[in-house]
């Protein structure tokens, strides 16, 4: 079968051929029917991020993936099911993190993350997986389902954020979104129904595809050139909940005063190391005096990826349209991994239903 | 009656005689036991924080007050009663907050707060109080009550810090409190029932009252001379639970580093402005990609008002000894404002039961 992957020493991916691999005991097998990409991959291939499987010259590529369950194996599932798989798997026995369902949670070496970091990952024709990380999706999402993972990753950072604020009445109706890649604009769309008010941050002049999607969702688009995310209260208004999808280490800090009173900031970026100057006094005497909190999220498990089908289900159609802007057969691959200001999501599509 | 206040232009504490209030409908009279004196009431005595009440040329000093009901005045309460009341008041007609017992979480101008900001204290012989703000206490605290508020303030710390843990299992083992004044050691014996393993930071030579009460109480003392923050984790462990009571800002930013994968720090000092470098890239990634969380946390609620009578009640006698360096009566109050490197708690005794 053909795979899409990234040997050791070189920095684009390549279609490999590779055995089609058995389902061990309490495993099925998968037919790939689409694979997303998103900035981890783009992070695999030039090798700042993850490694290679034990013993392997390649990595396959891919953690954003929707399948068909061709061969259930003795598990649950049953042949002809749409499947997302989850990221994180057991790296040798078990332990505490996996037993519980919350790999999420788990520190390094407690984990492999499949096409990330010691496990080849799902763009191939066929993948093998437990059928406990395989998660049901409804038919109508075999298309969109590689939508599912990125969805599940910010299921997670919202349930740690409410879940910092869960010890008092939280009624956020402020939310704002850093980041106008895929993974902000698919989270504007989710937080619609939750919140009164949403707003997203980029740093790019109209016309501009993201401006244009973050318009259509009634959010209001803040341009980091113009308004930094700390003048962000003064000039719109105090924010109850921030999300921060950038890397973009000083946003990080910079939530800390665009957050209102009571406010909770999610951090999902993952920047290189960086030193610059903060007001420390300033950002520690607000972050106690009023009450705010800073939540660190990474990964998710199935309770996730369970929410984020029912989250992309609800999804508009005009909005996948407008965020899905390529999907590439196997033998144009590489307009999958194109990275610019045109593109929003791509994914590669192996096969269909 | 006599009462302990500062006057405006004054940067020391004086006695004035004040007519003794009546109570209005819904408030109680109560005649006060003991009032302790905290690095906040230095705080107000300097005129760096808080403020005076409208109109008054003086400010009643004392937060940490244990009294008894003498006037119930139509209110459920009994004479007799020993009560605690609570720091922060309605300024003006009611609003959310209080409506729903968490004026805790108000932002300013929703409040006002006891011998603080805005509102006369405790420190006089007798106050009035609305019976709302008034937290049973078994009369064997009548002496120790004044620990309550307090206590409650680091009650509120750990339900917001467990909140923020509260979306996945968390059984916490280590726990690291920034600060060995008399807020650290209260803590750190309040964690011992919950933490296998405790750690407390100061910055003073053996021997030392604080670091003998440290010891007795089973935990590490950690130098901060010796062992910066950030470095614990090498040095001891990592910590699953970070409490900062030091107002020290670079503390806030090196508890970051200081706690384990899914670990929580919990903020409690009021630093002013200072700006100093830190390396935000490696922060950010490490809050991230380990799942970390960072909860302000100022004053409390009748809640925990009610928990931390529990957590004063079940304190061995010995460590309320030995925390409580001084009891002074109002002919000689002004010992219990001095602050050296013998004086770890000390109150103001009004009157006994």
């Amino acid at each position: 079968m053909k795979a899409i992957a990234v040997r050791r020493g070189e920095e684009t991916p390549s279609v490999l051929e590779k055995p089609r691999p058995d389902p061990a005991e309490g495993e099925a097998l998968v037919r790939t029917l689409r694979v997303g990409v998103d900035g981890t991959d783009h992070e695999v291939i030039a090798g700042s991020h993850g490694g290679y499987p034990e013993g392997e010259d390649h990595i396959v590529l891919g953690h954003e993936a929707v399948g068909v369950v061709v061969d259930p194996n003795g598990t649950g599932l049953s042949a002809g099911d749409v499947v997302v798989p989850t990221v994180r798997r057991r790296p040798n026995g078990s332990n505490d993190y996996f037993a519980r369902g919350e790999p999420d949670m788990a520190p390094e070496g407690f984990y492999h993350e499949r096409g990330i970091d010691g496990a080849h990952g799902f763009m191939s024709e066929y993948f093998t997986s437990p059928a406990e990380h395989l998660v049901h999706c409804p038919p109508e999402l075999a298309e969109l389902g590689f939508l599912v993972e990125p969805a599940s990753i910010t299921e997670k950072a919202i349930e740690h954020a409410r879940a910092s604020r869960s010890a008092f009445e939280w009624d956020p109706e402020s939310a704002f979104v850093l980041g106008n890649g895929s993974l902000g604009l698919l989270t504007v769309a989710m937080l619609q129904a939750s919140f009164d008010r949403l707003y997203c941050l980029g740093r790019r002049d109209r016309p501009d595809p993201t401006i244009d999607i973050i318009d259509e969702l009634g959010a209001t688009y803040v341009d980091s050139r113009k308004t930094p995310v700390d003048e962000v209260p003064d000039v719109y208004e105090p924010m109850d909940f921030v999300y921060e999808a950038t890397g973009y280490a000083k946003h990080a800090f910079e939530t800390v005063e665009a957050l209102a009173p009571n406010g909770v900031g999610a951090l999902l970026g993952v920047p290189s190391d960086w030193k610059f100057e903060v007001d420390g006094g300033a950002l520690h005497r607000e972050l106690v005096l009023h009450n705010k909190a800073l939540v660190g999220s990474v990964n998710s498990n199935v309770r996730h990826f369970e929410r984020g089908v029912e989250s992309v289900a609800a999804l508009p159609e005009w909005f996948t349209d407008a965020l899905v802007t390529g999907v590439y057969d196997l033998d144009e691959f590489e307009r999958a991994f194109d990275d610019d200001d045109t593109t929003i999501k791509t994914a590669v599509e192996f096969g269909s239903r």
